[in-house]
C-alpha cells in the first residue's frame, strides 16, 4: 500500500498549485424516503439468480482492499483534502461566474493528471444571474436591520426598495380557505411565508412557488423562512419559479429566527413594515461546460457506470456540500480504482456536470441528455452521483427495479461492517432536483444518490455555512469508499443492471 | 391551582400591551468548572448540624407544590411566553439606547404591578456606544464579502478602511514564540486570530486582548475567530480592552468558518489582503437606570436573598439567552410566591441590573456596590443570578464556603427527581464576568448562577442567533423552578448562609 503514497501526495500537492483566483461562496436536494435495511430488502431477491449472488460475493476480498485503502490506508482523508483546496481556491462558484470557469478548467486537469480517458469538456448554455445589493429593514414597529438572500431568478424591486406593511401566513392552505380574512388583507402588501421545514418536497415549494402564490393573491413581493431545518440566524437562497400568467414579484429568504419574530409580531396584531431592496440581475445567457472523463473498461468499454457530481454551486458559502465533494469524489473514484490498479471489465465514466443550480431543469445533465440520448438509454448499467451530502452515509435513495434493488442492495452488503455497520437502500427516489433525476426519466436506467442524514444536510444547504468546516474527513472516506466499491462492482459485473420501464 | 388562572393571563397580557417601539439585537460568560453530583458534595455536610439538615427536609412540601405549579400547573410555559413578548417588543437592548430604557421602564411597571415593594430604579453612568457601518472583504486571492461584527469599543477605522495583507496565528503563544518568525511579518498588517474555543475562560482572552496583543507586535487592526463553540457562519460580539501603553487598534469577530478558511489560505503560503472598515462611535455618557423591587419578608424584611439578571444586551439577535430570561426570571420569582401566598421570613429582592455588558465590569452592580455596600455586606444571605443559559439546568455554578455549599446542595436536592432528576452545585465559580462578581468579591456573600449546558450556550452568546426561537419553554420552567425554590426556603431559613472570607 506504501508505494501509493507518492502518487496521492502529488495529486494532493498538484490540486494545491491550482490557479488562484477571484471569487467567494452553495443546491442538492433530495428526501428521505421510507428505506429498508438491507435484511429486509434481501426479501425481494428471489427473483435474482443464486449465481449472480455468489458472483457478488466474490467481491468481497475487493471490497475489503477498496475499504482499507481509503478508511486506513494511504488515501485516508484525501478526500477532505482535496475537497477543502477545491473550495477554498475557487470559492464559490455560480453559474456565469469566472470561479466556476476556473474550477471546470482544474476538474478538466486534473481528469488529465489522473490519467482518464478522452477527458474533455462540453459546452452547455445556460443564464448568468448576478446578486446585487440586497437590505431587508424591519420599521414599523422598531427598526431592525435584517438579514435577507434573493432568490434566483428573482426581479428586482426599485433602487429604494418596496416598503410595506405584511401579512404573515404560515401554508399555501391560509390562502386557499382564506384564513382570518387573509385576502382582503394581503392586496398590495408584502407577503410572508413562516412555513416550517416539514419535509423536503412540500417545503421546498414554499422556495419554489411563493412569488406564484404571492401574485395570485396580489401582494407585491414574498418573504420565505430559510429552506432549513436549523439556524443559526443564517439565511439561505435557491432556486424560484414564474409563471406566464401571473406578474413576476421580488422574492427571498430570510433566517427562521427571522421569519419566526414576525410571525409572532403579525399574531399578536402588531402592524409591521418592511423595507426590502434587491437589486439583482439577469444578465443573458453564457456557455459553460460539463466535464467527462473515462476510466476505460477492460474488456466491454463502450458500456459504462456513471460516477458525477456538479461543479457550480450557489454565491455563498463554499459549496462544500453542494456539490464540491462530489466533484472530489468524481475524480477520485477512478484515481483509487487505478492507484489500486482495478480496471473493471465496463468503462466508470465520471461526469462533473454544470449549470445544475440555475435553471428549474439541472441544464448540464439536460443538455447531455439531449446530446447523447441513446448512449444514455442503451449503453449505462448505472447512474450515480453524490449531491446529498455526506453527514453518516448508510447506503443509497434509488430508482430501479425491484432486481436492481436486490443487486445493489446485495452488493452494498459487501461494505458491511468495516465501512458501513449496515446498509440500507431507500426508495422511493424523491421528487426533487438531481442531476441524474432527467437521465433516469429519460432512459430508465436505474440510479442513485447517497443515503445520508438529511436533517443536517438541510443547516448548511445553500447558505454561508455549506463550507469544509461543515464536513469532517472520515465521513467523506466512507462516500468514497461506498462510490468506488460500488462503481467497481457494477462496471465488472456479468450483467448490466435491468432497467425501468419509462 | 385554577385560581391562579387569571392572574397569570393578566400579568401575560400586561407584558403584551407594553409600549411598542424601535430597535433591533445579546451577554453572559461562565465556565462549567468541576463539579460533583450532590452525592458526592453532601459527604461535606459534616459541618452542618442535624437539626439544619432537617429543617431543610420540611420545605419539601413546599418546593413540591412550587415544581407542579411551574412543570404542570397554571405557570407552565409562561415564562417562556412572557420572555417572547419582552425581547419581541423591544428588541436588543445596547446600554445607551432607547429600546433598553423602554425595556426598563417596562421592567419597572412590571414590579409594580407584581406588588413589589418599594419598586424604582436607581441610576447608573454608562458610556453610549453607537455601531456604524461595518464590512470585511476578501480582495486577494480572490473576492469575498465576510461578515463581520465590531468588538466594543473598538476604534473606527477611516472610512475607506484598512487594506493591508494578513498574517493568521493560533495563540498569544505563536507570537511570544515567534513562532514562523511570525514578528518580522506582523508589522503595518492585520492580524487574524484562528484560536478554537478550547474553554470558555482562555477563549475569551482573544476577544478581549487581541488588540493589546497585536499592536504590542506592530499589527494595524486585529480579526479574531468568533468566541463560539459552534457556528453557521454566525459572527459574535462583545467587549473588548485597549491599555494605556499600546496604541488602540481596530477588532472585530468574524465566523469560526472564515477563520479557518483564512488559517487554511494562510497555511498554505497564500497571499491574502482584506479591507476592514469599521465606523463605530462611542458618542459619550449616558444615564441609565437599575431597577429593583421587594417582596417583603414576613419577620425579617431587611434580610435579603438576591435574585437578579441584567436587561441591557447586545446590539444584535434579541437578548434573549443573554439576558432577557435573567430579566423574566427576576420578575417570576416573587411573582409566583405571590401566588402562592408564600412569603418567607426575609425580602426577596428582585434586582434587573443596566450596563452589565458594555464595559470590563458590569456598571450596574458596580455602581450599586458603591452606593449600597454596607446592606450588600452584612445584610444579605445570598446572591442569586440568571446569566449563564438556562439549557439542560442541572444546579448552580457557586462561590461559598464549604458549609453554604452543603447547605445549598441539600435545598437542591429537595428538586429531585420531579424538578431536575439528579441536582449538582459546581466549584469553582469560573473568572468569568456577571453582575454578582463583584458583589461577591466585595461583601463575601456567597452567589451562584445556574449551571446549564454551557457548550450549547456559546453557540447563541451575542450573536444574531440569541433570539427566543433557540429556547424552550421547558428549560426555561425548570430555570424557575429552581430558582424559585431556592430563594424561597433560603429566604425562610433560620440562618442567613456563612460568608467567605474577602
Amino acid at each position: 500500500m506504501k508505494s501509493f503514497c507518492n502518487r496521492i501526495r502529488f495529486i494532493s500537492s498538484f490540486l494545491l498549485s491550482a490557479t488562484l483566483f477571484g471569487v467567494a461562496n452553495c443546491q442538492g436536494g433530495f428526501q428521505p424516503g421510507n428505506g429498508g435495511e438491507n435484511g429486509q430488502q434481501s426479501q425481494l431477491c428471489t427473483n435474482v439468480s443464486q449465481s449472480l449472488l455468489e458472483e457478488i460475493k466474490r467481491y468481497q476480498p475487493i471490497v475489503n482492499q477498496i475499504g482499507q485503502l481509503i478508511l486506513n490506508g494511504t488515501y485516508k482523508g484525501i478526500a477532505y483534502k482535496n475537497l477543502s483546496e477545491f473550495v477554498d481556491n475557487f470559492g464559490s462558484r455560480l453559474t456565469g461566474s469566472e470561479s466556476l470557469e476556473k474550477s471546470i478548467d482544474h476538474v478538466l486537469n486534473t481528469m488529465k493528471f489522473i490519467g482518464l480517458d478522452d477527458a474533455h469538456c462540453e459546452d452547455v448554455t445556460a443564464p448568468k444571474w448576478v446578486r446585487g445589493y440586497e437590505s431587508l429593514t424591519m420599521t414599523v414597529p422598531y427598526k431592525k436591520n435584517i438579514q435577507v438572500l434573493g432568490l434566483l431568478p428573482t426581479v428586482q424591486t426599485p433602487e429604494e426598495g418596496i416598503t410595506s406593511e405584511i401579512v404573515v401566513v404560515e401554508s399555501y392552505r391560509d390562502l386557499q380557505e382564506n384564513k382570518n380574512d387573509v385576502l382582503s388583507r394581503v392586496k398590495g402588501k408584502i407577503l410572508v411565508f413562516n412555513h416550517p421545514f416539514d419535509d423536503a418536497v412540500n417545503a421546498v415549494t414554499y422556495r419554489h412557488r411563493s412569488a406564484i402564490e404571492g401574485a395570485k393573491v396580489g401582494a407585491i413581493a414574498t418573504i420565505v423562512r430559510s429552506y432549513a431545518t436549523f439556524s443559526l440566524s443564517t439565511p439561505h437562497t435557491g432556486e424560484m419559479h414564474y409563471e406566464d400568467d401571473t406578474p413576476p414579484i421580488p422574492s427571498a429568504e430570510i433566517a427562521i429566527e427571522d421569519a419566526e419574530l414576525l410571525g409572532r409580531l403579525y399574531d399578536r396584531g402588531q402592524k409591521i413594515v418592511l423595507n426590502l431592496i434587491l437589486r439583482n440581475q439577469r444578465v443573458g445567457n453564457i456557455t459553460t461546460r460539463n466535464t467527462i472523463g473515462d476510466l476505460k473498461g477492460s474488456s466491454i468499454p463502450d458500456e459504462y457506470v456513471l460516477v458525477s457530481g456538479h461543479a457550480d454551486s450557489w454565491d455563498v458559502g463554499q459549496g462544500a456540500l453542494d456539490d464540491g465533494y462530489g466533484v472530489i469524489l468524481s475524480l477520485l473514484v477512478p484515481d483509487v480504482l487505478k492507484t489500486m490498479n482495478l480496471i473493471p471489465k465496463r468503462t466508470v465514466r465520471s461526469i462533473v456536470w454544470t449549470a445544475e443550480e440555475i435553471s428549474k431543469v439541472p441544464l448540464g445533465a439536460q443538455q447531455y441528455l439531449e446530446q447523447h440520448g441513446d448512449e444514455l438509454r442503451n449503453k449505462y448499467s448505472f447512474f450515480l452521483e453524490a449531491d446529498s451530502g455526506i453527514f453518516n452515509a448508510r447506503g443509497l435513495i434509488m430508482n430501479g427495479t425491484d432486481e436492481a434493488q436486490c443487486i445493489i442492495s446485495e452488493i452494498l452488503k459487501l461494505l458491511e461492517p468495516h465501512i458501513i455497520e449496515k446498509t440500507r437502500v431507500v426508495t422511493p427516489f424523491p421528487d426533487l432536483k438531481t442531476d441524474i433525476v432527467p437521465l433516469m426519466r429519460a432512459t430508465g436506467v436505474p440510479g442513485a444518490i447517497l443515503d445520508t442524514d438529511g436533517e443536517k444536510y438541510f443547516w448548511y444547504h445553500h447558505s454561508n455555512a455549506d463550507t469544509v468546516t461543515a464536513l469532517n474527513p472520515n465521513d467523506l472516506d466512507v462516500c468514497l469508499a461506498l462510490m468506488t466499491s460500488l462503481s467497481y462492482v457494477l462496471a465488472d459485473l456479468s450483467i448490466m443492471l435491468p432497467k425501468m420501464v419509462v
